[in-house]
């Protein structure tokens, strides 16, 4: 059932694919309906939330056959909410004519934090040093390399502070390798930095880019506690910012919207921390302070629209709504400057993600 | 199946019923996803705007006890997306336990437009002069009550213009009954006045009010072409306009959100044209323009939760895309200042509202 790419832009009344029924795929979900597009979810865990808000629901683990030839025949054009879709599965969207949107480039180097920096170093955005290491006698050796404390990170798989740890002396790194599961790990040198930016950007299938203000993160216990943007920050760290974001666009010949994760140096550099090819939670804050957030951007841009405007039109702080924190809801109800977006999760387990707030001011103040 | 009245405020994870399944129902729908409700909808045709975006469909006539009983089983709440609800429906739902908002004091008096009318000057809201007629024969002395031209239109049903028509001459009266199906109709005075502005406002259940900003409004054939807002008005007319939407809301005990139709006349009177005790096309200029647009204000209200902010944060001009204007989707998502809103209808009829843009500029440009 090979068929042509679709002819783009995508009319509003077609059907857009997500792959993961979490709140990025909710919330693109919503920003897909406002544009006139149906949505179509696969998501292996029934009553998800972006299935909730969905016209459609394939329940099949990602890389099922037939559920993702269910979702070829309805969808126009694929997009995901998280870095980790199998690659067997783009494979055989591809397969099937079915365009995935961030592409296989993307979701290669971002899967592989080992790829992900080398990609970085290659194209001009600095990282801090990092070393490959495919057993506890090459840690040890990857850690003379970068010195210690050393941060240990499989090189696949693992979110918010998950599958990895600190390194104080070479001589714990072959036991902490055998702890990871001793599967291949990249190495990566503390950062001295002042604080941690994110620069949210996007591209569109013409090649036009656009960024969204810098915003600055706060994380606790390895998850993102809160948000503030538009960042203060020196004009030269935001051109520095666009400029990276611009060189991994198009370094990764990429169509969507991506979440740079940098740190800001004490001397004054900017390094890329990570890159996450999808909406991203540091751009929560676009929800109430741009025109245009950053889940209609992708929307916009996996359907081969336009880039909408990215400028501030007000100062966001976004706080994180993890486990019970949720359960505030009626008061954040009553505050007139905080804006509330619950995801729909049924169990508020302990930093599960189940909302977030954005605390809205005035820009200027 | 009688229940307790669910107690209030409604917490996220329940279930908001809504009876119609068209653009109301579906921004509905995307406000209440937002807060983390999940939404059922009731309404008779397959594949419906608002179904594609909830988290259940139940396909069923408004007054079918089947449908009701399923959305009843459902739903924590039931609202509505048009006025026209089955008064035998909001009655069986109350009598399985389901409370509906705006309830039913509201349906009873804005599915009459005698009825209506009656009640605006009861509470001290001016309107045209008015009269009933049942008969051509009434038709023809209520002319000589309120002079003529007159506009006559059937007491129930009928929108967008349908079902009414202008009378000229007394003579003209009894043809023009008998044309309308021969059903009761109302006898209105000609209005003289300056231009249509319209109040969206809300109640929430603790009898707590706001109202947004006036909105000026511009028909063609009968129907919404483009909405300014905030309207430019004279500070007492604000204030009058205000007034009334406090009256109407106290006097008919209304929780959610209520459009407010006012003719501003040459001699600086404020008459009430009518009434739509839901969300209003008037009123989607918020979703660009305020914080918490009508959509979400009227899921706060009727799930019993504090209201929003009503103020303006930017100047909108609200245009309807009717029919094939939708399909200038392209040229609008070009625009920077054009917000595009579409609501996922499958067929492009002639005066069918397919979606809407609001061009959003600075406040005080």
């Amino acid at each position: 059932m090979r068929r042509a790419h679709p002819v783009l832009p995508l009319a509003p009344g077609s059907t857009i694919g997500i792959l993961g029924g979490g709140q990025l795929g909710r919330m693109l979900a919503l920003a897909a309906a406002r544009l006139g597009f149906d949505v179509a979810i696969l998501e292996p865990e029934p009553d998800s939330p972006a299935a909730r808000v969905s016209a459609h629901a394939v329940l099949a683990p990602y890389d099922d056959p037939a559920g993702l030839q269910v979702l070829a025949r309805l969808a126009s054009v694929v997009t995901y909410e998280f870095e980790n879709v199998p690659a067997a599965a783009v494979a055989r969207l591809a397969d099937m004519g079915v365009e995935v949107a961030p592409g296989p480039r993307a979701l290669e180097v971002a899967q592989d934090r080992f790829e992900e920096k080398s990609f970085l170093n290659r194209h001009g955005a600095a990282t801090v040093a990092f070393a490959r290491a495919d057993s506890g006698e090459e840690a040890v050796e990857a850690i003379a390399l970068v010195g210690a404390p050393a941060l240990m990170k499989t090189r696949r798989e693992g979110y918010d502070g998950k599958g990895q740890r600190w390194i104080e002396h070479a001589a714990d790194a072959a036991r902490a390798f055998e702890e990871l599961g001793g599967r291949p790990v990249i190495l990566e040198a503390a950062a001295d930095f002042r604080r941690e930016l994110s620069i949210i950007a996007a591209r569109g299938r013409d090649g036009a880019t656009a960024v969204y203000p810098l915003s600055e993160n706060h994380h606790e216990g390895g998850i993102l506690r809160r948000s503030l943007a538009p960042a203060e920050v020196a004009g030269h760290i935001a051109e520095e910012a666009e400029r990276i974001a611009a060189r991994v666009l198009a370094g990764l010949e990429y169509v969507g919207v991506i979440g740079i994760e940098l740190f800001e140096m004490e001397d004054g550099r900017l390094l890329v921390n990570e890159i996450a090819p999808r909406v991203h939670n540091t751009g929560h804050w676009t929800l109430d302070g741009c025109e245009v957030d950053q889940f209609e951007q992708h929307i916009r841009a996996v359907a081969g629209w336009p880039l909408g405007p990215t400028h501030a039109t007000a100062r966001v702080e976004m706080i994180n709504l993890l486990g019970e924190e949720a359960e505030g809801w009626l008061r954040f109800a009553h505050e007139p400057e905080t804006r509330l977006h619950l995801y729909g999760k049924r169990e508020p387990k302990p930093g599960r993600k189940m909302g977030h707030v954005n605390l809205v001011k005035p820009l200027g103040r």
